[in-house]
C-alpha cells in the first residue's frame, strides 16, 4: 500500500541542500524535505555568554521559528504575543542539545556559534529537518572560525549530526511523516542520530493511544535507515568548496 | 558496586503516596521518590475551554512548577521573572499528554481537570515522580465526578500511567536517578508507560555524548520494571477509600 | 455566641510549627494556622544587590505566592499569566518590611537573605502566617550563617516579629478569621508586633464599610494578645535545636 | 520646634483644589498639597466589567502613576519596563478601595467610573492627596451622570473621603509630610477617614522601627483633625457651580 | 561619478520578483532590490477583527519583521526579546496604510488580509522592497477572494503601489541605497506612490543634519521616477497566471 | 471660509509656553496649541548609555506618552497593558531624532539629557506641540548644564526646533490641525524645520487617499510659515531668565 505521496513506507521525501543560501551568516542552509523548507543560518560571535566567560570553552545555541505564513493557515507572530510558545521552547532545546553533542566545545575556543532555524514552509517534520540542515549550517561556521585562526583545534566536529521523524499511520509504521500523515499519527517518534550510527535522542510518543515495545524497535529501524541517508546528502553537500569568501587568519568576527 | 545511597542499579528509591495531602481540590497527591517530593493536585471545573465548546469532549492538561526553594541552591521564581522557561513548558506538556492517553476524553464528559505538580523539593526525576502522582490525584478527581453525577461515562480511565528516569552513570545503566547521578550522567531517558507494559512517551538524550542502541535497550527493560512497581503502589495507594467528602450527585463544581 | 469553628472571639486557631521542612535551604518552616498552611523557606546567598553592594549592610527580602491548589476554587498560575498581581505584590513588600524591622542589617554582613512564603493551603490569614513563620525561619537562617562564621556581629536580630488578623463580623470584633469570616467582615486588619509589644505595622480597611476609632482600639487589644501568644509558640519552636546540619566555620554559601 | 517649612507639627501645607482642570473627562481636579500636585481625573463609561455584568451595580476603580519628571531625579517609565511596579499596584488598590467606600455601587446603575490619578509633582504624601482629590473628580462625575439621567437613585454618594499622612519624625509626631520628611520619618501612617469622623484605611509602618500603641494614638489624633480640615477644603471646592457642560439627560456616554 | 556598485544615481537596482514563492496563503511573492530580499505572504480569512466586525468593510493589515540572519552581525529576535521594537511597528503600520490607499474595503467584504513581510536578506531598503513586493501577493490574494466568489465587488484594488528609498551620500542625491549608502547618508526619504503617479506617503529625515526645500524636490523627482519603473516591474509579474491553484466559486477560507 | 474655531486656513491656533512648570527637572515647559497641552520635561543624568559610554559624545533621547484622561474618550494605560503601541514608539523616536538634529553631541560632553513629554489635554497635534515645546526645555537643560560646568564646549545647540501639522481637509490645505479637523483629513503632514529655514523631518501620509505633488508643495509652504511662527514664540520664552536656580560651577547631577 503506497502513502499519497506515493512512497513506499520506508523512504525519505527528497532531500536538497543548498549551501551559501544568505551572504552574511558565516553557515546559511535551506534544507528541503518535500515541501518542508527551513533556513538554518550559522552565525558566528568572539566570546561567550557571560555564565561561561573565562572557562576556556565555546557554545553552541539554537532558536527555532516558524513564519507566519508558513503554515497552512496563518499562525500568529510570537514576538507580536509577546511569548514564545512551549513548542517552540522545546524544538529550540532539541536542537542545541543535538549539535553540542558532535561538537568539542573546548576545541572550538571561547566562540559563540548561534544556529537560527527558520521554516520558510511547514509540511510535516520541521524539527528533523532543522537538525539536520542546522549541522551542515555548523560545518560551514566551523571551516569559517578555522580559516579565521580562531579555533583553539583545528577539528570541533567529532561527528555528523542527521535527524527524521518516523510514525504509525492507518497501523503502519512509516518514515519521515509529511504534515497529512502527522495530524493522524497515533505514534510520532523522532530519532536523532550520529554518522557512527549511535544515537543523540530519541522522542517517542503515543499520540492519544499507547504502543508496543516492538512497535518502538521496527521505528528505530527506520529512522536509523533514514539518518544514514541523510548523512550521505550532508556529505555530499559538504564535499563542495565553502559557498563564499573565506576570511584571512586573524579575521575579525563576522 | 553499590550507588552512593546504597541501592542496586536497578532498584527505586523509597516511594511514598498520600491522597488527601490538600482540603480544596476534588484529588490532591503528594508523592515522594525518595527526597523528591512533588504535590499533584486535581482541580475539577465545570465546562471546557472555549476552542473545545460543544465538542461533547473534556479536557486534562497539567502545569509543573518548582518552589523556589526546592533545589539546593534557590531558583528564582518564574512568575517574578514574568515568564516561563523552556524547561519548565516542556515538562507540563510531557505531564499533560501522558495523562490524556489514559482517559477517555469523550467519557469524561464537558469538564476540565487541570493537574497542577508544584515541586516542593527537588533531588532528580521530579518529572517522573510527577506524572506517576498525577496519575493519582487524576484518579481521585475522577471518582470525585462520578460521585457528583458528572461524568458521561462510569469509567474514562483506561489505564494506570506511571513514569521512572533511568540512565548512564559511571557506564552503567541505573534506575530512578537522583540528583547527584542525574547532573553527570552520560545518558538520561524518561520513560511512562502504562500497567498494561505498553509505552506513551520514551524521551533519551546523550548528554553531550551518544549511545548505542543497546544501552537504550537495556535502559528500556530497567525502565518498564520500575514502572510496574510503579503501578503497584499507586493500586494499592487507590484501594484505600477517597480520602475525603464526595459530592451527592448534581453536585456543584469544585 | 461561639464562631462556626466553635472557638470564642479572642481565641487563635490551632498553630503548629514545624521547622526543617525541606532539606536545602538554611530555614525552611511550614506553619499552620487551623488549616492555612504556609511554607516559609529562608535562603542564603553571599553579597547582596547591586545597588546595595559595598555598603557592609546585608539584605532580607520576601516573595509570597499561592499554589493554584491551595485556595477553593483554582486560581490561576502568576507564572502563566506573565505577571504578578497587586495583591501578591503588596503582601512580599509586608512580609520584607517586617522582618527587616527585627534584623540588623550591618551585623548580618553583606549577605542576602531571601524568604519564600509559598501557601500550601489558604483558609484565611496567609500573609499573618506568612509572617510568623517567616520569622522562624530567618532566625535558623541567622543561626546557619553564625555557625558558617559568616556574620558581622554574633546576633543580628533584635526582636521576635509575629502577626494576625483581626476584623469585624457579625458585628463583634474577631481573632484569627478563618476564611469563612474574613470572606464576610465588615473590617479587617493585619498587626504586626515585636515580642515587647511594639507595632510594626498595623493595616485596617473598611469593607465597603466605615469604623469608629473605638472599634479600632478593641481590634488593636486583640491582635496584641493574639501576637504575645504567637510569639510564646515561636520561642518553643525555636527552643528545640537546629534541625538540620550546620556548617563549619568559613562553609561556603548554601 | 518649627518644620523646615516653618510649619507647626500639627498643621497641613497648603491646600488648593482646582476643578475642571481638563474638558473631556466628567471630573477633573488637580490637587496640590504643598508642592505636591495630583490630577485627578474621573472618567465615565456605559456598562460594567464582564464579571460584573447583569448585577445592577456599577463599578469605581482607580489608576494611579507617577510622571518620570515628577520625582527629584528621574524615575524610569513603566510603560517602558513593562510592568507595573509593587508600590503602583498598591496605592491603586487603596484608592480604589477608599472611595467605594463613600459610594452607593447600586445607587450608581451600572455605570464604570475610572479614577486616574497622575502625580505632576512629587514631595510626599502623593497618594493622600490623590484620595483626597480623587473624591472631588468622582463627585463631579456623579453629578455628570445624574444630569445625563444615568443613576439608578440620585444621591449615590455617602460621605466625603479625604486621607492624609502622620508620621514620626526626629522623634515628633507630625502631620502631612513632606518629602524631606518622609524620607526619613521612622514610623509613617496614611490615614483615610470620611467627614463623619469614621475610619476608611489606617496603614502604619515602622521604618525600620518599631512604635508604641501610645505613639499610634498620637498618630490617629492629628490624623484625623487634618482629614477633617481637607473635607472642609472639599465642601468649599464643590460648592462651586460643576465647571463644564453638564449633559442632557439621556445624553450619550461620556 | 559612480556608486560602489556601480549604479549612475538614478537608477535602481535589479529588480526580481518572484509569485507563488510558499504554496499555503493566497499570495506568496519573494521580492528582490539587489542583495535586498523580502518574502511577503498575503493570508486571507473570513470575518474581521472584532471592532469593525458588522460593518461590511474588510480589513488589511501587516506585520514586518527581520530574521536574525538577514543583518551584516546577527540580531537578536523579537520574540525572544518579548517585545517589538519601534522600528518594526513603524515600518508595520506604514505598510499596511499604503496598502490600504488602493483598496476599496467596501469591494472587499468582510474578509481579512494580513501581509507578512519577513526580510530575509537585508541589505538597504527593505521597508520601500517590501511594500512593493506587499502590492503583488495582495493582488494575488484578491484574485484569489475573487475566484472563490468571496469579493463583495468584483475590482476593489484602485491603483497600484510600489515604494522606494531616496538620499544624500557624499553630497548626491541618489535613488535606491543600499546598506552601505544608507548608513552614512546625510538625508534619508521613503517615498510611497501610485501608479497614477500621486503621493501616498513621503517621509524624509535628516541624520544628524537638516536639508534645503530643493534638496526635498530633487529627491522627490528621483524617487517618483523610481517607483513608475518599479510599478512596470510589478506588472510584468502579474501580467503571468496565478502561480497555484484558484479556488472554486464558495470555496473555504484558506 | 473659516474653519470651525474661526481661523483661516493659514493661522496658528494661540500658542502659549510656560517654562519652569515642575521644580526638579532642569528644564520644564508647558506647550499649549490651542486645547493640546503637552508638558515637556528635560532631565538631566551624568554619564551616556552603556553603547556609547567612553565615545565622549553626550546622548538626547526622548518618550512620549499620552495621560488616560487627556483623550475624548478615555484611553488604556499602556503600563497596565504592559506594552508600549506603535503609535507611542513612533512618535518618541520622532522627538528624539528632531533634538538630535540641532544640538552637537560632542559638545553636550558625556552627559544625557532625557525628555519626557506627556500629553495633559489632547486635541490634535500633539507630536508637533511636543518637539516645539521640547526645544524649550531642552535649552533650559542645556543652560543649566553650562552653569553647572558641565558642557564640553560652551553652546552646544546649533539651532533651534520647531514643528507644526498640516493637512488636507474639506479640500482645502490648513495649518495646525485640531482633532475635529484631523479625523477627517484626507492628507496629514507634519514638518520638523529650524530657525534657519532648513527641513528635519516630513512626513506626510494620505488617510485612506492619494495626494498630488503639488497638493505637498502647497502644504510645505504653509507649514514652513507655522515654523517660522512658532521660532519667534520660542525665542520670546527663552529671552526671560532661567526659571529657577541655576547650579553652582561643579554642581552634582540633578
Amino acid at each position: 500500500m503506497l502513502r499519497t505521496d506515493g512512497r513506499n513506507d520506508d523512504v525519505l521525501r527528497d532531500i536538497r541542500i543548498t549551501r551559501g543560501y544568505q551572504q552574511w551568516p558565516a553557515g546559511s542552509v535551506l534544507i528541503e524535505f518535500g515541501n518542508t523548507r527551513v533556513l538554518c543560518a550559522a552565525s558566528v560571535t568572539e566570546g561567550v555568554p557571560r555564565w561561561r566567560s573565562g572557562s576556556g570553552l565555546g557554545w553552541v545555541t539554537a532558536e527555532y521559528a516558524m513564519l507566519p505564513s508558513a503554515t497552512h493557515s496563518r499562525s500568529d507572530r510570537e514576538s507580536v504575543k509577546g511569548r514564545i510558545g512551549g513548542r517552540t521552547h522545546e524544538i529550540s532545546r532539541l536542537i542545541g542539545r543535538s549539535l553540542r553533542a558532535c561538537i568539542d566545545l573546548a576545541a572550538l575556543g571561547e566562540n559563540t556559534i548561534v544556529i537560527d532555524c527558520d521554516v520558510i514552509q511547514a509540511d510535516g517534520g520541521t524539527r528533523t529537518a532543522a537538525i539536520t540542515g542546522a549541522y551542515v549550517a555548523l560545518a560551514d561556521a566551523v571551516t569559517w572560525l578555522g580559516a579565521a585562526g580562531r579555533l583553539a583545534d583545528p577539528q570541533p566536529l567529532s561527528c555528523a549530526v542527521s535527524a527524521v521523524s518516523v510514525g504509525v499511520v492507518d497501523g503502519r509504521v512509516r518514515l519521515d511523516l509529511p504534515y497529512e500523515e502527522d495530524s493522524r499519527a497515533e505514534v510520532d517518534m523522532n530519532v536523532v542520530a550520529t554518522d557512527a550510527g549511535t544515537l543523540i535522542e530519541v522522542q517517542g510518543t503515543g499520540e492519544g493511544a499507547t504502543f508496543a515495545r516492538s512497535t518502538l524497535d521496527k521505528m528505530l529501524d527506520l529512522a536509523l535507515a533514514g539518518c544514514a541517508e541523510l548523512n550521505r546528502a550532508q556529505s555530499e553537500a559538504l564535499a563542495l568548496p565553502y559557498p563564499g569568501v573565506l576570511p584571512e587568519p586573524k579575521g575579525r568576527k563576522k
